[in-house]
């Protein structure tokens, strides 16, 4: 049972995974995966919190001349490395057992486990709702800074995507189940969801040939 | 409790609607609603039927002349009444209580309401497969004939809701729960779904001024 969430920004698609995790009773991945590489490898967290956001575009040597030929090589090696860490991790995770795991592309790096794709979304007020509930203390963003975080986060996240295939991050097709959070206290919906997926695993339908 | 279900041609979204209404003891209207417009009006249903599909187009006087010109005025004025009688018809359903209603625009006609919109989808495999097993004795189509069908249908229900409003058919911002019932039992999946659609009307989220 893998299970792999990915979401736009503010839509909740973290809490989901995290209480999602704990109804199942299976780990659940996010923050997690840089924090194993950085100690590992002996790298600081933010560091590489850092690299990981540009490292699946990296990843590749064929987009490593075409976008990071102005980058300093040393910096170019690290993010190379992280990308490949981070796969390697995921896929170490995946092959351990049941798991959770939250973006980082892991529905098409764990393609072959055939994991069950979940997509967490909202409409904008809720999102900037839930942005602004959840920001600490010294965080004092204005509704258009934080639109403007949401729009450049799902973009960045749209466009890693795109290093590994051609099929879209977000459209529905490309997950099997899609939720809408928006006005939602998501707590309350997890035992629904906890008991779909387990339903979804134990029912595939008899193959007939066509 | 209104639900409504819009659905890719094979996708299973009518057997899921009329499971979920046995599921939530609720009624479930998919072509009842022809059924009920044909007996009060003293149509036939197959005549009801084909003119609906073009009404939800007819039933707003600018696009009439626009798109109807060539045809018949006769036709023009029975496509635009039964179009009436069907958003009316929807509504009255509506109004009478709790209800899942297929297709059709509900989610658009209802939207006062608060509908749960739902979609269903699946891969073309998959629908392929179920168009192929729910073809009745005397139907032989070839594959590509069955696909140029769901190619129509699908087609034409978007351009329906076209007509009602400039969100996208099977987008899925404009849906609560995107289903991929590919390779599934659909029967298995529905106390989950029954389940996720009980507490989305339970769990509004209590609004802080933001």
């Amino acid at each position: 049972m893998i299970i792999t969430v990915s979401r736009e920004f503010g839509s909740g698609g973290r809490e989901l995974g995290k209480r999602l995790s704990e109804a199942l009773g299976i780990p659940c991945y996010d923050n997690e995966i840089i924090e194993m590489i950085a100690k590992e490898h002996g790298f600081d967290e933010q560091y590489v919190s850092h690299l990981s956001e540009k490292s699946i575009r990296a990843a590749y040597p064929f987009t490593i001349s075409r976008r990071f030929a102005v980058m300093p090589d040393y910096v170019t090696k690290q993010t190379v490395k992280i990308a490949v860490e981070q796969r390697k991790m995921i896929e170490g995770l995946a092959s351990q057992g049941d798991c959770i795991i939250i973006g980082r592309c892991a529905d098409i790096i764990l393609r072959e486990y055939h994991p069950f794709n979940l997509f967490v979304y909202a409409d904008t007020e809720a999102k900037l709702r839930r942005c602004i509930e959840r920001a600490s203390e010294n965080e004092h963003f204005t509704h258009d800074e934080i639109k403007r975080k949401m729009r450049e986060v799902d973009k960045n996240r749209a466009r890693q995507r795109d290093f590994y295939t051609d099929t879209k991050w977000g459209a529905k097709e490309n997950y099997h189940l899609c939720i809408d959070t928006s006005g939602k206290e998501i707590k309350m919906l997890i035992p629904a969801i906890s008991e779909y997926i387990k339903c979804w695993f134990g029912c595939d339908e008899q193959k007939v040939f066509i």
